[in-house]
């Protein structure tokens, strides 16, 4: 059978409908949504997930550390490389519902839209929800993928010990999610995630599609200033070592750099505490965080040199010792650019606006793409709001979203070279 | 019989036996100096002050706010108004063993030296120990000089209630330091208090003595900044509404502006916090306290003027708000031209080199010289380091301070009329 997108669309109330009722589940006792992985409420929300994924006749496989996948096969070309959709359905802490759940979902949907629609896929299409990409109970975030693209054993993962002093391995045991698989069972032909932006741009440049195109690196580092403590009025100042004063240094400069970059870098100081922290004594130290982004890995360096030579200058100038450690650093992730032009010339085919983008935050793509062509799909957030019970996307978009996931699916699985 | 303070000084030993003996006084089990006013530990220093005043065969006088007076009447003249010496004896927290305590002790030292030469006074000397001038367990600090010159009334400083929940009015009866006298029944005819400078000045300057000319007036703000907490990643810079960054411009602001400043402003931020204070979080809130102090009230307006303007400047343009509250002020004291021309004279004829200075931190003398003229000695504090176990004044520089406290003492209490 013909296949022509312009004719069909996804099911909007069956999906609205599931994203609504798996917001539900996990709800604590003030309404909070909390499904951490490997959890009472995370195995309630797999059952629904699976439930809807039987519904839509898919194949369900579970990996040792608890990916689950739906997968349809649908041809003759059944052992093709599926194509795969994913993302994640375990929650932060006093979650919103969109989070992860927007784009497992409309894998779902995408494929019961294209059974009904009579389409034959080429590959297989496989839709995935990987564990504990939030990482609040178990670090890391992104776990499942990362395992799933072998970037952390599998051993290693599952004995992960939570903030509770779980061991996440035992943890999917008793909820029944430790599956057979070994992580990597399916490699993808492509791997395409749709998600809320969890950031302010769509929504204010009033564009309704995101054409991911890369993911930033991440530079984390906690850096610890060292000056003296001493009494706030006796002490002149041409005879401190402000510790707090030169943290401020600090922030003014990563700031003032970023505003005034021609590249996208991005500097945040999230956290900071003073010692001892009392009105009128100098601070003797000053702790801090530095979350440095940029979708370039060469302008992440230099503004991680940047940064380094001005301590350096700083510790000189204030007499403090300035001391810096690396909590983390992922390098940016480039995504398919064949796929980032589908997700453009499906909006355009449904009138929708779209744009290329980077995506800010860190998501099971950036693993994924390690072993297959990967890109991802953005939908606006209401005031760039996530991780937050305010987050918000609005049924049209969502809806949007979900139309370009499924033509760029039907795209992914048809075989162009028959 | 004439008097010439050219032969005289003070027993060296027997003060610093006495500094010792009170320092042993009120350690905990962490061998750390803890009297708290009210407490069993400040009983048992009291007792030990006491029975030195005992040992000087002076009137010993308790108020009703607990201040202890010991008073020498030699002569006929004793209905005249006393000259006093004075501070206070309760600690900090891991205190060291100068702070206050050298006052006191000097003061008794300096009249059993006099009585010793056959000194007659003129008029009373007096040896005070205020209650309460740390301020740790009740607030506000320097309360028993504050309440003796009628700045707070007895009843409201006895009802206070200290951060273990206890009253002070209680406790003093508890301890047997509930006394009789009217706060303010001796009205002084002068008042001097010998204190280390608690700052690096002296030290660092080479000088041992200064004679202290006023004492800075203290501003106190809180000020909080809201901005908007939004995903470190995925929000850019020029959306960003940072309550952390311009949290940073302020502290940067005052900085700069204290060290270009004319004047002997001194400006630090001493206690922060952010929230939500994650490290990849645009922080939303920004809570810190700003001291500010000036020696001339004119000065200190015009800062906190400043201040106020930049703020104002900064909400507008970072797209925050800010709100501040005062959180304590006090007017610069200006102390007794005369008091300070006699401590001056009195170094120089010693031998001793000498300075005027500003005292930064607060003392008991700014409360006293409500009622009377007073003026402050200082002796140099190594590394400036006070309200720590490190707190340390050399054995000759407390000996030269309190030297210079005999001969200033003397001074006062001989009548030049006559």
């Amino acid at each position: 059978m013909a296949y022509d997108s312009s004719i069909i669309s996804i099911d909007a109330a069956r999906l609205l409908d599931r994203i609504e009722q798996l917001g539900q589940i996990g709800r604590d006792g003030g309404d909070r949504l909390v499904r951490l992985a490997g959890s009472d409420e995370d195995k309630r929300g797999r059952d629904a997930l699976v439930s809807w994924m039987k519904e839509a006749n898919l194949e369900v496989a579970v990996d040792k550390i608890g990916n689950i996948f739906g997968i349809w096969r649908a041809s003759s070309e059944d052992d093709q490389a599926p194509v795969m959709v994913g993302s994640h359905i375990d929650t932060v802490i006093d979650a919103g519902v969109y989070d992860g759940c927007y784009g497992v979902l409309s894998g779902i949907e995408v494929i019961q839209t294209l059974q009904a629609a009579g389409f034959v896929p080429s590959r297989p299409i496989v839709v995935a929800a990987f564990t504990n990409e939030e990482g609040v109970r178990y670090t890391p975030d992104m776990m499942g993928s990362l395992v799933y693209a072998g970037g952390l054993s599998v051993e290693e993962a599952l004995s992960s010990v939570g903030t509770d002093g779980s061991v996440l391995g035992e943890e999917l045991e008793r909820i029944g999610y430790a599956g057979c698989e070994e992580p990597g069972f399916l490699k993808p032909h492509a791997y395409v995630e749709l998600h809320i932006e969890q950031g302010p741009v769509l929504e204010k440049e009033g564009i309704q599609i995101g054409a991911v195109e890369n993911l930033q690196g991440i530079s984390w580092q906690r850096i610890t200033i060292e000056g003296v403590a001493n009494h706030a009025g006796t002490t002149p100042i041409s005879m401190r070592s402000d510790a707090g004063y030169a943290a401020s240094r600090v922030i003014s400069f990563l700031r003032d750099r970023a505003t005034s970059s021609q590249t996208p870098t991005v500097a945040t100081v999230g956290c900071i505490s003073f010692e001892p922290n009392a009105v009128n004594i100098i601070p003797s130290r000053a702790i801090f965080t530095v979350d440095l982004r940029d979708p370039n890995e060469h302008s992440l360096q230099a503004e991680e040199a940047a940064l380094a030579a001005f301590l350096t200058d700083l510790a000189a100038a204030e007499g403090v010792k300035i001391a810096t450690e690396r909590m983390a650093r992922f390098e940016p992730v480039t995504f398919d650019a064949t796929i980032v032009k589908i997700v453009e010339a499906a909006s355009e085919q449904r009138g929708l606006t779209s744009k290329r983008m980077t995506s800010g935050a860190g998501h099971d793509a950036q693993m994924i793409a390690r072993i297959c062509p990967a890109a991802m799909i953005f939908v606006p957030s209401i005031g760039g709001i996530s991780h937050n019970p305010r987050e918000f996307t609005s049924g049209p978009d969502l809806v949007a979203g979900a139309n370009v996931l499924l033509d760029v699916i039907s795209n992914l699985a048809s075989d162009h070279e028959k």
